[in-house]
């Protein structure tokens, strides 16, 4: 038995998210489908996580167990033939038995892209956030800097969501600017449901002085309701999955 | 009597180019729906020259004349209101009666965005053309330089167009890569049918080593038989175009 790493890139548009459910296509039920093609096994696929209806994906990784020959790095080249041209297979390695997509991932990174102009985009509109508010963004980059570190995210989280330890470090959050274009890159050990894109919204809603709380106050009171706007899925990407330090 | 000239942004996808054509939907026909709904006026509108089935725009040009009252700078919000979301006016303004905006036009410039890569892009593979095959980047931009100037470009026109002058100058062209991404920029005084799709396709096939011909003596063929493919249209968009040198 060998088991195969995937990391996968795809176009969020037309899927129900990441994960398997009945009669819905997902990028995990697509790539199924494609090993089973190519082995003949019905080979269940592990993510690193599941990310949402319309969330684009540059450096999801994937793991599966397979008795097929086929050699490391042509599996990816192999993957593409039968897969759907909005999934494409970037890179395929084998690694130890052992390794686990998602108890094994260390850090991941998500970023959201945000169009700010007073006319929303016509072109590339489906991974953009339109905001048509104008934003202080140097303020955005000072509250943001309170996110790093590890804290209690209660207040980042999807309200209905049962989740017991809510604690979850972030490593890096960075801002940049080109042009009407502005992208927030967060790296962190794990995200919690819908963590990043209220982290998003209460960022674009300090930066249009809808919100005045400091952030540090907003993390401290561990209540949805003092955060932001939960922002679309459409402007969200996972970047990349690490699995050591 | 007012002359108002627009500037237009389109996402090519859903258009069969700009030009009106019965039964089909295109973005000069959608943007003169748009005006009889605002106006009540049947108003033929002339843009800066068509842009094909597939083809993007971050600035088309195009001029009406109306009588209505509508101030010139809340033209483009009260339009944006009624186009779907595939077209933005970006910038509505009232000029001398006499601007013809494709009589008038003294140069525009193209953009062509080409993804280098063995991997197909799923991400943006809307806007990009895929070139799987490695590129001399140096040798392109070495021949990119012998288009500037004036020429007679009869090897870059589509083979069965019936056009008599086709001398044009480019005044600028630069390559620029950004990662994957290799986009070509092409500024002149008009292009033929086809042209900037060809000029790209020969570019390309000398920087795969697939043309070994010079440039310059492609160029002084008038011939399209010696020049390169035409790339596909979604990986163009029209960029500006200026009305004063």
């Amino acid at each position: 038995m060998r088991n195969i790493r995937l990391t996968v890139e795809y176009d969020g548009r037309d899927f129900s998210g990441w994960q398997v459910q009945p009669d819905k296509r997902t990028v995990q039920g697509e790539i199924e489908k494609a090993l089973f093609i190519l082995t003949g096994e019905k080979i269940r696929l592990i993510g690193s996580g599941r990310t949402d209806s319309g969330v684009h994906s540059r450096g999801q990784v994937a793991n599966f167990k397979t008795e097929s020959k086929i050699p490391e790095d042509k599996f990816y080249i192999a993957l593409n033939t039968k897969l759907p041209e909005d999934i494409r297979v970037i890179k395929s390695e084998e690694v130890d038995i052992n390794f686990h997509s998602r108890f094994d991932a260390k850090s991941k990174c998500y970023r959201y892209s945000i169009y700010n102009s007073e006319i929303a985009p016509s072109l590339f509109r489906d991974y953009f956030c339109h905001v048509p508010y104008k934003l202080d963004i140097d303020k955005m980059k000072i509250e943001a800097e309170k996110f790093i570190g590890e804290h209690d995210f209660r207040s980042f989280m999807a309200s209905n969501t049962d989740v017991k330890d809510t604690v979850r470090i972030i490593y890096d959050l960075k801002i940049n600017q080109d042009g009407k274009k502005i992208y927030i890159d967060i790296a962190g050990n794990g995200f919690l449901y819908n963590m990043v894109r209220i982290m998003v919204g209460t960022l674009v809603d300090i930066g249009r002085g809808k919100i005045n709380m400091d952030l540090e106050e907003i993390i401290l009171k561990k209540n949805r309701s003092f955060s932001g706007q939960t922002v679309v899925s459409k402007g969200l990407s996972l970047e990349w999955v690490k699995y050591s330090c």
